[in-house]
């Protein structure tokens, strides 16, 4: 049994401590499930009262006195029927239901730790004086539907966390602390950057100026590296007949989660849950020649999805989807350079913001399960050809790429990247993807040097994914602090004096708007001391504080954020080494 | 009685002899209604066989012979129950069906001319004769169903256009011609700017990259102009919950035309018929101070109309409508200047296209029907504050601003701007529109000095209206020779040879699109008139021509579209003159 194994069964062994500790408490407690879970372990309960925070620490104590007394974990192994009867009399209705519903088996095994007697398969640790009882933690109460069903009653669910040691507790605890301050809800909040509203409804974020300034940033930041690879913008709705769905495969595969529109006119539409058929017809508007090939598809627009309602928040579940998508349309030849030209695309975009590098990602060279290859769409010929052009482009760009076999899409295989963020989460987000069946599908031809139709292959690129996850991740990447290009305002001046220098202040602004920088004033009547938190607190890269001094001298006072150090130059310097950073995307 | 007045008695009676035409050629006709319209009249019929283009002049010659006995229109009043009798014993089902859901009268009239009688109010020319019969023509056959209805049959109706005299008419049919060769579906095809597709379904437009290329620099150069004015881009969703539309009262407004979206995980949301809601509620989401206002949002995003599925067709009538719309949250004393900056804009934006001055435009000072003071929403005294504002700040603008009582919205009184397009055809889309109701019922405040609240006013402003029926607008007043900033294709460059000059066509193309000019190569192997001819049939502003003399003196030969006349230059010059014609918008 390795470590991680023994840290599993000692965080499920806390949720048996736990219900114990919960029935010296709650003698009336009926019981859910307590599973262990990534960190830690919850618990369900149904009891007489609602929990209040107060209540946690309690239990904790509680648990700790079990804990010391050093009980043991004693398994029974019972009649099915025994154990319902057994429940029954108890009143553990829940148990009963799952031993009626679930228990496949004659016999069943039963965990008594104390009083508790659990309905458990195990395993679980020996005696509760295993447990270091500075390693664990109850953190959180919520509401859970028993069974994740919204028909059924609403228990009172019990989290905790729980690790091997007391130092490794602590380590979890700061990355948490850590985390919550970066929640990109919080600062979303806090830098004006995105809102909802009631009225508009959950899942439906609403972009404030801030925001749509980064957004923007991003979108023409990758317009202008895929323009440079022949890719063009079009635009398409966010509507089509479900016969487009239909033949691409996605009414299939979205199923429950699409949106279905209609109208007292009769109208009959579905939104579109991804972009590319909408695309494609564009491809088949006009006849196409091999002189035309590869045609280069963009498009920066809102898919929609219906996700449940219980799962959406923040930005990283919404309904309204903004996707950077793009495709190719080429012949098989040309594929290795489409892709080529798709993954310098990634670097280039991933480079700028400082996550492509330095052990930072990995690639995985996605293809075939070899031993199924009836699983796949498309000639085994063109696939042998496709992979071997991934694989030669992986070596060439030496993206020391991991072969893993199995992970292909059904039309076609692919290269996709994961990267780690700031907090050391993996995000897999870019990916390349060859794809033979929607071309024939869709009848996507052209006319080759012969005068005979051929279909094209289509490579689809995605690069940032949806502009909302996106966003989510670079606030909690830079917990706010975009880099300069980034920053919904890059430069706040701050006048001394909000009558004396507001003159000079205004000229600096026009100056800085003049060359395409983001600027304001703050001109409230705070001191100076003020102003500069409150500028930290928007996470604005430049300060510039200007008083008598700077007015006579045509200078500025700079602070760059995070700084303690100010240092005065010409205003015409600050703004060509302003302009020099924004360009350079440092 | 008026020219125009006899002109449409004169268009009526075509219509009665038409019909008595039709029933001369096939004696079994069933007949519906026949009105005069906009220059002409038509005539709906239920005929034993399907009419064809041949059968046109044969009914006009038919009704030249008509015309040419100078036959009486007789007027006869009849009783009803008579006229019901007539009709049923002549097998007129249509006839009989008006009569007995329409007619309210005990009495009505018949016209009778010839052989055919008509129930008709009148009145009439005296007798046929008095017609000119070079002065009309049949020009179209259609479908139409009776009364309009999909459940009716469906009948078929003869057009005829009919003017004063002949010169009158082939003035017409001269403008016609030249407006169906700048159709904007037709030049839209030939142009490729974008398309229809039947799985995606009707009304539903996909833009190809030409077309995006003008929406694109129409929306940046809107941008570029209203940032100036402090405009900040916003982001909303496609969809919100009805609530919000109940509340802004748009759920009344637009009823039947207000899409539902709904999904098998039971949500339930429409999509926005306009934009003003969601931007409320971005204004919403935080505490404002009077120190933050005027606060401005603009948005270039689709809203949906589910138009009748009968009426949408090329890119003026669409269920995806891409609107370009703005706001100001503002006190009532910063409305002047706010309205001040939106006509500037207005102004600017319609000159770069040379839609402005010139006689070419008229304004109209909409305010209120002072007779009907309760038909408005808002306190008078701010009425009276807002009118006296946009008439002060139309006289200060030496607008020459027409003021039409009883224009003004509900919401608040308005400036409309008129334009007059190439083929003199009226075009209303800019407009300022001042709102005190939208704040009231969203409850849009701001803190003021004394730390109370008070209501914002909107200030409403739309430029170019929908990019649909802008993109439509300017292919017809171009005739698809966009001006050059506009231009999807800017410079094509014609190797004369595609072997032996094509290095320095690519070499001159590299050089054009470093200085962000959108260039192609025409690489074809036709000759270098053909070349030039498929540019100017793409109506692309820049031809160079590139061969032996260009090549050695890194120059080109430039022809510009529609003229013959070919200079040559050095390439760099030619790269300064295309920049600064681009910059300054001709």
């Amino acid at each position: 049994m390795n470590k991680e194994q023994k840290l599993e069964i000692k965080r499920h062994s806390l949720a048996h401590i736990l219900a114990s500790a919960v029935l010296e408490m709650f003698p009336e407690a009926k019981f859910g499930v307590g599973p262990n879970i990534e960190n830690g372990f919850y618990y369900d309960f149904d009891l007489p009262r609602t929990l209040i925070p107060e209540d946690l620490p309690i239990l904790e104590k509680k648990m700790k006195e079990i804990i010391k007394k050093n009980l043991q974990f004693e398994k029974q192994v019972v009649d099915r029927d025994k154990a319902i009867e057994l429940y029954k009399k108890a009143g553990q209705d829940y148990k009963v239901e799952i031993l009626n519903d679930e228990a496949k088996d004659e016999e069943v095994s039963l965990y008594k730790t104390g009083e508790f007697v659990d309905l458990c398969k195990g395993p679980h640790i020996d005696s509760t004086g295993e447990i270091d009882f500075t390693s664990f933690k109850l953190n959180k109460i919520a509401g859970a539907y028993w069974r994740g069903d919204e028909k059924n009653k609403m228990l009172q669910r019990i989290y905790g966390i729980a690790f091997n040691n007391k130092k490794e507790l602590k380590e979890y605890q700061t990355k948490m602390k850590e985390a919550a301050k970066r929640d990109h809800r919080k600062l979303g909040k806090e830098l004006d950057l995105f809102c909802f509203s009631d009225l508009v409804g959950p899942g439906l974020p609403l972009f404030a100026p801030k925001g749509v300034v980064i957004i923007d940033e991003l979108r023409k930041h990758i317009e202008k590296i895929c323009a440079g690879y022949g890719f063009q913008k079009v635009m398409t709705p966010h509507l089509a007949k479900i016969d487009l769905y239909k033949l691409s495969g996605h009414a299939d595969k979205f199923g429950k989660e699409l949106f279905h529109v209609s109208s007292e006119q009769k109208h009959d539409f579905v939104m579109k849950p991804v972009q590319c058929p909408h695309q494609t017809q564009i491809y088949a508007s006009k006849q196409r020649s091999y002189r035309d090939l590869p045609i280069r598809y963009m498009e920066s627009e809102k898919q929609y999805r219906a996700e449940k309602s219980g799962e959406v928040g923040g930005l990283n579940r919404v309904y309204a989807i903004t996707v950077e998508d793009g495709h190719s349309f080429c012949r098989v030849e040309q594929v290795k350079k489409e892709v080529k030209n798709m993954v310098e695309i990634i670097k280039d975009f991933y480079s700028a913001i400082g996550l492509w590098g330095n052990g930072n990602h990995w690639v995985s060279l996605s293809v075939r399960d070899y031993s199924h290859p009836e699983k796949y769409i498309g000639d085994p010929q063109d696939w042998d050809k496709c992979e071997k052009m991934l694989e030669d482009v992986a070596k060439e760009m030496k993206l020391d790429a991991k072969k893993i076999e199995g992970e292909a899409a059904l039309y076609g295989p692919k290269l996709d990247f994961m990267f780690r963020d700031s907090m050391g989460k993996e995000i897999q987000i870019p990916t390349v993807q060859l794809d033979f069946a929607t071309p024939k599908r869709f009848d996507l031809v052209y006319t080759n040097e012969k005068g005979k139709d051929e279909f094209v292959v289509m490579v689809h690129r995605a690069i940032l994914g949806s502009y909302e996850r996106f966003l989510a991740l670079l606030i909690e990447h830079f917990a706010g602090a975009f880099p300069l290009w980034l920053s919904p305002v890059q430069v706040k001046i701050l006048p001394v004096s909000s009558e004396k220098h507001i003159d000079y202040a205004r000229k600096v602004n026009s100056l800085l708007l003049e060359n395409n920088i983001r600027t304001e004033i703050d001109n409230s009547n705070e001191s100076i001391g003020k102003k500069i938190r409150e500028a930290e607190k928007q996470k604005i890269p430049y300060m510039l504080v200007v008083g008598e001094k700077e007015t006579e001298n045509n200078s500025v006072a700079v602070r760059q954020r995070g700084s303690r150090d100010i240092k005065t130059v010409g205003v015409k310097e600050f703004i060509e080494g302003v302009k020099k950073e924004i360009d350079e995307k440092k």
